[in-house]
């Protein structure tokens, strides 16, 4: 009735041998947590350390006051979510990424993290090692911890990371905050992951231009198979205060624009030539399409209709724009320090260099008063407004 | 690639006819959380929405620093957790649970429940208004509010359940804290829930005694399909003050004194005649068994080794024992309170009902300096010790 996962040699998997891997991984100080969920019924854990990644007094009764939890839950599994030839490390790092990306989408800082992992017949004990250091690589790259978790076997690789983040009351960032007049802004470059999933699943046209993963840099690739939740992002954000609301564009940007215009009651414009993407999309696509123009706008339309590639799509009132600029200025000198230290660490480093440093970001567009979504074109000199389509990655229409 | 759920009709059910669904059901209180998950990317919760629970002033800042959050999360899917005949309600309220019993199992409060459903194309709109429904109506029974959650089509029926609790730091209650000489005791009965499961999974034995889920009652099988999770019980047991350690019996009674055991680092003997069965367990196995000590001695297989039942599993200082006996007394009080309440309910009360009130509690043996686990019988007036089986519940033996 239930598969039962084999290691490599052809023996049997035991449960005390898999929980002990990813016990083994899944180390955490032992501090302020009380006790870790795989000696008890649950983990359990003081305020005060949930509270200490925000201040130096963490048990500062105004503090906890003056705090907010944030919480969310996200099942990624094999059929859906891992294009084929997606390692056990990126696979544990994108079920945790794609979680610390709602956390980044609020302005939050994750502290802790969940993980129930339902493991395939395919996998070995190896595997599930390595599944488990990329969900532990990821979670603690960005100042959170593994604090409990359940594993069984599962006919499909399923895992459900569940995140819990912190941040004060007065620096959360909601969809609901866009008035009229604020920039459209969105962070790193756009598309990238959809051109990446064409060329995983070896789609025809790719075929038959002789374009294959080979012949694409393994940083281009790893946009969809190493998402790298802008954390850092997200929280320098909400802390300027010129941030008035913020999502994560996991679901693709057309879909999300449209989603904070319902939320906030706006409107927006996006100016077309402004969606940022990025160069080796665009020679990728070149190869494919019959001449520059059209593999600009094939980039386009991935840029705005596919899912994957965790940026933040945020508003900012127009005035407070340089604070904006300024703290990414800061993050990346805070970034670059980090990375010179992590490249020291055994599996540090990674997402780094996989060219999503530096931080950027890019005013898209502009919230308007009028609730239409709208696209900015230019065509030979004439400019023409047209709706964006709300359209996006949905996973039922697979 | 994936499955595509068809409702009723045979028309396909959308993402957002599901999220509509699943929102309506899990309305809940905006007061103190500042957003739920269904608008934004996070369920933002204030820090004293935990702990008004615990408190009437839920911001006081004693409260707040002396008070742990508990996390649990727990995986149920289709092939290894859902009898045949289960209702997609029951599915729900087991799915909740397994998680709450948790909780209770560390003397918690359940305060807030993510869950994150991977719905099969077998189930129609309906069934997962039921689904959602049965997790609802489990997660209020004890006081919880589900406040995030994802949903998403899946081969196989998957739910994961993420459960916040809180407690008290010094209520806190942990598997590593008996001593020699506290009584062993657990709550309830055991070994319904492995009879009620192989009378619905129609066991050889059963058929040929003619015996089926048709002539068993209805309350009986609810056992299995309807687990209480003992949330009352184990915050009761855990305000005495007089338990010394704890868990929940999830993975079966005898695995479980084995983990206290370890975790505890003392021994047990363990009181064969005193481990709690239930009188209808009996009856049905008596029908089976050829004679009245055969049925006896096959109710207190299943009590020791089969999982499902979700009691408690405690030790108590003996000179203690007389507050643990008075907790039980006004917890009863208090739920045949609440029970009358409830039962103008639409869904309420259906697990009181089931036969899981009045609670109870049974000392079954005595923690032992000598580290072993050991059963005592009696037969034919001679005493005799052996070793307590180290076998259970173990998903990954099946």
């Amino acid at each position: 009735m239930k598969p039962s996962a084999s290691d490599s040699d052809g023996r049997k998997i035991t449960e005390k041998e898999l929980i002990d891997v990813f016990s083994d991984v899944f180390r955490f100080s032992k501090k302020p947590i009380l006790s870790g969920s795989e000696f008890d019924d649950c983990a359990a854990v003081r305020f005060s350390f949930f509270t200490s990644v925000l201040g130096s007094d963490s048990d500062n009764a105004d503090l906890l006051r003056s705090t907010s939890l944030l919480f969310s839950t996200d099942t990624v599994h094999r059929k859906s979510d891992f294009p084929p030839s997606m390692s056990p490390w990126q696979i544990g790092w994108m079920s945790a990424a794609v979680n610390l990306s709602d956390i980044a989408g609020m302005g939050g800082k994750p502290v802790a993290f969940l993980v129930s992992i339902g493991l395939s017949a395919d996998f070995s004990l190896n595997d599930a090692r390595e599944l488990a250091l990329g969900i532990n690589d990821c979670v603690s790259m960005f100042g959170a911890e593994v604090i409990g978790g359940d594993t069984e076997f599962h006919d499909e690789l399923t895992i459900t990371g569940t995140v819990i983040g912190v941040s004060e009351n007065k620096h959360v960032l909601y969809r609901n905050g866009a008035k009229p007049g604020d920039l459209l802004c969105v962070t790193g470059f756009a598309g990238s992951a959809g051109v990446a999933l064409d060329l995983l699943l070896n789609d025809p046209s790719f075929q038959k231009a002789g374009v294959s993963i080979n012949s694409v840099s393994p940083a281009f690739l790893k946009n969809l198979t190493e998402p790298y939740p802008r954390v850092f992002e997200g929280r320098a954000l909400s802390k300027t205060g010129a941030v008035t609301s913020m999502m994560d564009t996991s679901d693709g940007l057309a879909a999300s624009v449209h989603e904070l215009s319902e939320r906030s009651c706006v409107g927006f414009v996006v100016d077309a030539e402004k969606v940022p993407t990025e160069g080796e999309a665009f020679q990728i696509l070149s190869q494919v399409c019959p001449t520059a123009d059209s593999a600009k706008q094939a980039l386009f339309e991935k840029a705005l209709y596919t899912g994957g590639d965790y940026e933040l799509l945020f508003t900012v009132s127009p005035d407070k724009l340089k604070a904006v600029e300024a703290a990414f200025e800061q993050l990346n000198q805070q970034l670059n320090q980090q990375l010179s230290r992590q490249s020291n660490q055994k599996d540090g480093g990674k997402a780094f260099k996989s060219g999503k440093s530096p931080s950027r970001f890019t005013v898209i567009g502009e919230a308007t008063k009028d609730k239409s979504v709208l696209l900015k074109t230019e065509s030979k000199g004439q400019i023409q407004l047209i709706s964006l389509l709300k359209k996006g990655y949905d996973q039922f229409d697979k």
